[in-house]
């Protein structure tokens, strides 16, 4: 059965990749194509899209590597979407339903319910992309499972005012750290202090983030929250407390080149004794509802934000996603569709 | 009072660091001295040093980038050793206990009581120094408190017929690991193998590691116990199996020059997920007692044995260390005095 009869969603409109960046991507990169959907299976349900998430782990997924997958030439661009049931042969969905899923950047999508998640007790659809999806998990995850924030602990946080580094930050203040946000512009400092509630933060544009560190961390860092690797991470890890933990979650700072950059001298993590671990945030799926019973009373009553960057229509996604790689963005980008 | 009247033991003989080493130290950089010790003051033990652990943090410390502390030019090189009280104006030891402290490269020494323990429930005075010392120390905190390995984990352990990394196989395998070496001759890949019961090992100098290491860990390392750094790190850590764990330790391959090599791209550590320990023995201190209570048995029944190379006099320090450097030792390094 369909939810309406005269709107029966029988086609997508998708985007596609149509060349390959080199560096960093930009519109011309995609295609926009409508296209047919199939009749349901048993066991599928159809999905009316309504939010696309777009993030920088895309950029591997075009450059072939990325731990969840590789975008082909002419492929579907990946990326999850929250959206409503409107056609069920699934036991597990009814009509209506707002649900989350792997839906790709298009407008509607067949899935098997088993990829298919209720976004359960999210007051804002949104928020099931944002701050209490993927990116609010992926801090959660790093922050209170892996580093395990102690009151006093100075957090150093770059790409700080971005959907992963601002819930980073805003968990640690939440538990009594000293947060420093590296950022790259001024309206970005001010965001962070003003909005976040950030300690400082460091335009690395116009300062020398090493002095500022300096100035900044007397004692040390004791977790560092890696969003950006590069020379970023070396600076930093010349710069930890003893007993310091290091998250290494991306690499924006090689996410648009062809080559891997070589990592810290290891004998500063020695030095410091520092837990560095790499996270993916996959692996914490099974958690996702503890996280979210953990963080949602705080986003309801306001003292955990995420901003949201909202571009409207699916063929605005390149230009948004190409923004969001350029450092262009503000908050968490999304596409409503 | 003295332990005999006749030998009082006013005099040490001290090796002392005459030159700095610009690569491998030779005989040559080191000075060999007798001076008076000074009157035993309050709360003081003189110690008789019998035997005297050579390691190779030493180099770190000659280079002035130890954690523990620099050797001055013409200062005494710094080291632990096992010896009896002589002389004590201290309620805490009596004449004749075996004690161990921070002795130095020398034949007797004046210490604070708060600076001496006693070696305690330790039947062979060398041990204190070797597989029941600060090198098994080192491998069971690493592989026992940080790395926690678990039956079917693949070990992989350069530097393997060396105090701290045959101690580090032999426990992988007492916990049911598969351990697989890497060493410099093919002597050292028959100890490994026929004597530390490794299930393989890697002569780097005859075989190519990658490839060996391909073919030996075909699912992927679970544990890298790095006592090397250098290249090698950065092979192992694309070869890490999900959920690896990675001990940085030690740094041999930079021990002996100036310069500081990069790490791997944190990119290989995110993918694997891999947590990775900076371990600074010192930091265990506290819990040696709980480690020599869990080894002694084991070593007592000779299942787990440290190959101790031993040379004669405080005078054969310098070549003996000299070897050490040159990976030309068999085992723990330890002079007697």
């Amino acid at each position: 059965m369909t939810i309406d009869s005269n709107i029966s969603y029988q086609q997508t409109t998708q985007v596609t990749l149509a060349s390959y960046p080199d560096t960093y991507p930009s519109e011309e990169n995609f295609a926009v194509n409508t296209v047919t959907l199939p009749a349901l299976q048993d066991g599928e349900v159809k999905i009316k899209h309504t939010f696309l998430s777009l993030d920088p782990y895309m950029r591997s997924q075009i450059a072939g590597r990325h731990v969840s997958g590789s975008i082909e030439l002419n492929g579907l661009m990946f990326g999850e979407v929250v959206g409503e049931v409107v056609e069920t042969k699934s036991a597990k969905f009814n009509l209506g339903d707002q649900v989350r899923c792997m839906g790709g950047w298009q407008t509607a999508s067949i899935q098997k319910d088993s990829a298919v998640f209720a976004i359960g007790n999210i007051e804002q659809p949104s928020h099931a992309l944002s701050v209490l999806g993927m990116p609010g998990l992926t801090a959660y995850a790093g922050l209170i499972w892996q580093a395990q924030p102690q009151a006093g602990d100075v957090v150093v946080i770059p790409a700080a005012t971005g959907a992963v580094g601002a819930t980073v930050g805003q968990l640690a203040k939440a538990n009594g750290c000293t947060v420093i946000g590296i950022v790259g512009s001024d309206e970005k400092v001010d965001y962070a202090i003003n909005q976040l509630g950030y300690d400082a933060c460091i335009n690395r544009k116009t300062q020398d983030v090493e002095q500022a560190l300096d100035k900044l961390c007397p004692e040390g860092i004791n977790i560092y929250f890696d969003l950006v690797g590069g020379d970023l991470l070396h600076s930093v890890s010349a710069r930890l407390a003893i007993g310091a933990r290091v998250i290494l979650c991306g690499m924006i700072a090689e996410t648009n080149s062809k080559e891997r950059m070589a990592g810290p001298s290891p004998g500063m993590w020695i030095k410091a004794r520092a837990i560095v671990y790499g996270l993916v945030v996959y692996d914490f799926e099974p958690r996702r509802q503890e996280f979210i019973d953990a963080c949602a009373e705080l986003v309801n009553a306001n003292k955990l934000i995420m901003k949201e960057d909202v571009s409207v229509g699916i063929a605005s996604a390149p230009a948004a996603f190409s923004r969001l790689m350029r450092g262009e963005n503000m908050g968490k980008v999304i596409v409503k569709i």
